[in-house]
């Protein structure tokens, strides 16, 4: 069980975990392979061997896939081979599909072959039965001897979008980004990538760690430490056989990149639930929590937030400090962000004289003449992208929050589809509006292109964005930029990014 | 300011602070009018004056409008008449829309036709500046005197979607139902409702009380109480006058139906924007937290968690107890239900022998064996709804959570809509197994609808429910049926609905 660690000690802790060179130096052939072979390749398209292949067909996967099945014939198109060594070249990956008492053999023969890399994804192993953990151990030394680096078993897979590569059982590929996952949740790593692909949010590789008999999900840290598609790192996490080589890991990864960890067990029902899931011993909370701490690791509580968090700190550069700059297009957004400012630690900092000079020459008298800066529904098109100016050319704050982006086109968006609609002069006025309302937005997104601060944007105008097809919104979103849905959640990953820089500045005072 | 109250002394409060009768009994009128003036109607389709008009023939309004403005002609279709006093009958909502100064002498005319309600939309009173305090209290001597109640100024209007009413600056219009909002801020208030249309949640009446010359949130809270077209009441608050008087009138929605309160201003900062939005003084947190622990108020801390609460107290029964069952398509998304169990205060209690020896028979033997349910992918087409009617055949749990609807369908789609979706047997497949997932969802909509137990749905798969049309999440959409897109969100949801029914339990009890 993981104990608690003071400072000092993390430095040891890293010279007594050192990666696992021998595997994680392979592991490119893992994530982008040129040749995969899938073992156990189905012709009934229901099974798991037809169902990954369909995945990568999918995507499509733009290397060669050889489906391996002693009955031969065709599969989805493609050429099936009866048996692994008829591959006419060398294996990259091979998937293994196969039912768990013949999982054995196929591991012999990758050995044999020396393949690059082998992703078990059947399951009925630890997970079922605690049994089967000398077998787990047996495929371990199996392939470590040969520094064969193998995943799973019970994994639902991997992905790549750098190489268009998906490799598991649900076919979902995000759009091609920097942020990397490792879970121990098969469909975890599903909600990312399907809250990715909603959002249109970058990802560059997404790990199922099964029961990790051999690959554990440190040496995938150390693998995504490294890794240059990889900029920011997500981990759903709920448990580790050995806690100090996680934070190990961990503290490696925090030092060069953001590191969001979902820890799940943190409850007596959640840590029974983990045990019956993956068998992972949740372990003592509070001291997770304070390991964490140490490592750098930003620790988040759901789901959402997970993916809030990594959005944010793929999109936006670190900040310097917490002095933060709201501005609303709503009163009540404007206080509700208020809020959410304090409990996420930043500080919304008074409005210095030239910002309020500025502003009493922009607008009438009843705007908030503070901060958050609400204009009280009296601004022209250019006071937000002015005021974003004004705020960026001093140096009162680090962060700043935009609340309320593209309500505009959703407001005129629904009287344009309403009865009013047909009206030619409603009609014009609405596509006139929805024009400047884009605009406005393409100001804004060139200052947060420019800017080496923070811009957090919010709008419940998000959550219907790519519904209803919120042009002004759209700018964002193609960039790939977030949005979120409420100020809570915006100010939450931002206050984050605050904490995550605050701890990269001290690490590096100290080092 | 508010002071704690102890329980014996609620009841007084009540007599104390009885409803305004004089003024909620006319409240229909503003509600359901058959008529509505809209005074400062704008020939400019940019002006407040015209975008109300925009806002009630949008969704339309299928009463009468009547523009007024002295200078005649027609705004959108409509006749304008040149005064209030030249309406040929009697008025039941006067809308008033002109400048600040001019907003007297309406009320006077308002009175001496003796209309229905009415609502000033006009801002430039005290929240601007608060030495129009005065004049607001004028407003509400005239109106009070006359007994006409007066919603604003300074507020974004009114909806009632049992109306077809839409009277208030943004055009929007959820589905219909039967959750009402009392917001201080009109954002706020949008963004319920575009929450609303985009879930398919239905909404009986949003209410922006602006700044509550003189009808206030208690007033209003009284109205609603009493609404039949009411069933669940949500407020967003930033400060009460009165505090006393908003606990009485709460405590008595309480007692009626579940009352669901987002308070702002909590933290140090959203005070002080409270101030600068509405001029509320947000108050001691801790002692509005005590008090709406006492009058059975359900709190919640961000506008997501408003909506997701209303909406499971809207579609559930209340249930008896806190025993939860949960039965997941996916083992990480039983362990963060686990945790978020633990956290709402719900007991993940043990599965009796009967339920366990039932499934052992169903189910190969690698499912999880324990509550969390999870099949661990070796379900048939009927395995869930078989589950759902063993849980319910017994008295073990009072709440049951099922989470992963729907993911079927959001793979074979992703598929469908891949390259591979040219291949014949893979699209026939493909619909098949909709098909499938659609059958399993109507049967489990069938025991949501005939049980007397709440049965939560949480899937990320509802996340883009809307966007690629999932045919088995339409099920529920299309009655009206929260599917929540995290189990996170669910189960703090579900713990609110514990608590309230724990509380109307106990106040029942002592009476």
């Amino acid at each position: 069980m993981m104990q608690q660690t003071p400072t000092a000690s993390l430095e040891d802790l890293d010279a007594r975990y050192p990666p696992n060179e021998a595997v994680t130096s392979r592991l490119d052939r893992m994530f982008y392979p040129k040749t995969v072979a899938v073992v156990g390749a189905s012709h009934n398209p229901m099974k798991w061997g037809q169902r990954v292949i369909q995945s990568m067909l999918a995507v499509p996967f733009e290397g060669r896939i050889y489906p391996v099945n002693p009955k031969g014939g065709r599969i989805l198109g493609l050429d099936v081979v009866c048996r692994l060594q008829d591959i006419p070249e060398p294996v990259d990956l091979v998937l293994v599909a196969v039912p768990p008492d013949k999982v054995m053999a196929v591991l012999r023969e990758c050995v044999a072959l020396d393949v690059g890399a082998v992703f078990v994804i059947t399951a009925g192993f630890s997970e079922a039965d605690r049994s089967a953990l000398s077998v787990e151990e047996e495929m371990h030394r199996l392939v470590s001897s040969a520094k064969i680096p193998l995943g799973g078993p019970n994994g639902q897979g991997i992905t790549c979008t750098q190489a268009r590569l998906c490799a598991q059982m649900f076919p979902i590929m995000p759009p091609t980004g920097k942020i990397s996952l490792v879970t121990q949740s098969g469909n975890v790593g599903v909600s990312m990538a399907h809250m990715a692909v909603y959002h249109n949010i970058g990802i560059s590789k997404t790990i199922s760690a099964g029961n990790e008999a051999s690959l554990t999900t440190p040496d995938y840290l150390d693998y995504l430490a490294r890794d240059r598609d990889t900029e920011v790192v997500a981990v759903y996490l709920e448990g580790a056989d050995d806690g100090r080589r996680l934070l190990a890991s961990l503290r490696r990864v925090a030092l060069q990149k953001p590191v969001v960890v979902l820890k799940s067990g943190r409850t007596q029902f959640g840590a029974k639930a983990a045990v019956s899931h993956t068998g992972s011993l949740a372990g003592e909370d509070r001291i997770y929590d304070a390991a964490f701490r140490q490592a750098g690791v930003v620790r988040v509580y759901d789901l959402e937030e997970l993916f809030d968090t990594v959005s944010a700190f793929a999109a936006m550069p670190l900040p310097r400090g917490n002095r933060l700059a709201v501005v609303t297009m709503g009163g009540g957004w404007g206080v509700l962000a208020s809020d959410a400012a304090a409990d996420a630690g930043l500080d919304l900092a008074r409005l210095p004289d030239r910002v309020r000079t500025a502003l009493d020459e922009m607008l009438p008298p009843r705007w908030s003449k503070g901060n958050p800066i609400d204009f009280v529904a009296a601004e022209g098109p250019d006071t937000l992208v002015k005021t974003l100016d004004l705020l960026l050319a001093g140096q009162e704050y680090d962060v700043l929050a935009v609340l309320g982006v593209g309500h505009q086109t959703l407001a005129v968006h629904l009287v344009k589809e309403s009865a009013l609609g047909k009206l030619d002069l409603v009609r014009r006025g609405a596509e006139w509006l929805m024009g400047e309302d884009r605009r406005k937005m393409e100001a804004v997104l060139s200052r947060i292109q420019t800017t080496d601060r923070p811009i957090v944007l919010a709008s419940d105008a998000a959550l219907s964005a790519n519904s209803i097809g919120n042009q002004a919104l759209e700018v964002f979103r193609s960039a790939g930029y977030p949005v979120y849905t409420s100020p809570e959640r915006a100010l939450r990953a931002l206050g984050h990014l605050v904490r995550y820089a605050a701890w990269r500045r001290r690490t590096a005072e100290q080092r």
